[in-house]
């Protein structure tokens, strides 16, 4: 019942998604002994001028 | 001050969101005592290459 | 396979706990026609001392 | 290494977006001593239809 | 109706956790026009042993 | 800059949680060509009785 949320700034393609889902459900198998229809993953991809670092917006950084 | 963030995968209509909110708050004013006024609900609507389970994105799944 | 985190200030008992996952799974599948085993309910218990409310933590508030 | 998550109903600008990020950090900095260069800002803008407060949708109450 | 979660490492004082509610709840009242009663903050102050970065433990940097 | 949270219900050893930080990390810096040193996870380990599913908490279930 792992439940995994990952959010990025700005897009994965479809291959990247895939393969993150596939090796963090490998992970939670493997190592925490999840069963692998147990675990969840969710991503978010969101706007580089929806994320602040150090004060500023990721798309002002330098 | 219950604070309820829903996430599913694709879409929900207006009267399914209207229907989901007015549950999800008269449930918290009934089993939880606390006032109406006082619950919020969040729903995100993720899209299903956005899910993974099982270790495979959902609109891959057969 | 929707997700449902609920966060509320204070405690909740075993019996409310109980009655609010099964109320909440009850809705999504009457009115979004979810499958009841792929509800999945998170419940939070936050501290008083954890939340604000109008500029405020909430065990100050009068 | 905080991480803040700001969700609010409707949008922000760009300015708004800027401005909250530079002072939730300032605040970050000046009252919990940590290094700016450690702090993260996301923002979530979201429809006001899908959003519940007193068991309505926030685009149906008058 | 904004909802800010603040997620630090270790843990934070009363008076710490008082004065960010405070600015981050001005901070929305100011730049974004938001009623301060409508303003929610919510902190979780989680160990440094439940954070990683950079692929380690917090509490196994040096 | 991605930032994961896993939940998981129950609790995971020391061992296991420096693990998991590990692999997501090497996940997201091979898959996604994410530097490491920006790589956050943060880990909540949640009471079974905090977690429903299938309409039941997840201590009841059998």
């Amino acid at each position: 019942m792992p439940y995994i949320n990952l959010r990025v700034a700005g897009e994965l393609n479809r291959e990247q998604k895939q393969q993150i889902v596939a090796e963090f459900t490998q992970t939670m198998v493997r190592v925490a002994n999840k069963p692998a229809e147990y675990v969840i993953v969710t991503i978010d991809e969101a706007p580089l001028a929806g994320w602040g670092w150090g004060g500023q917006l990721l798309d002002e950084a330098d």
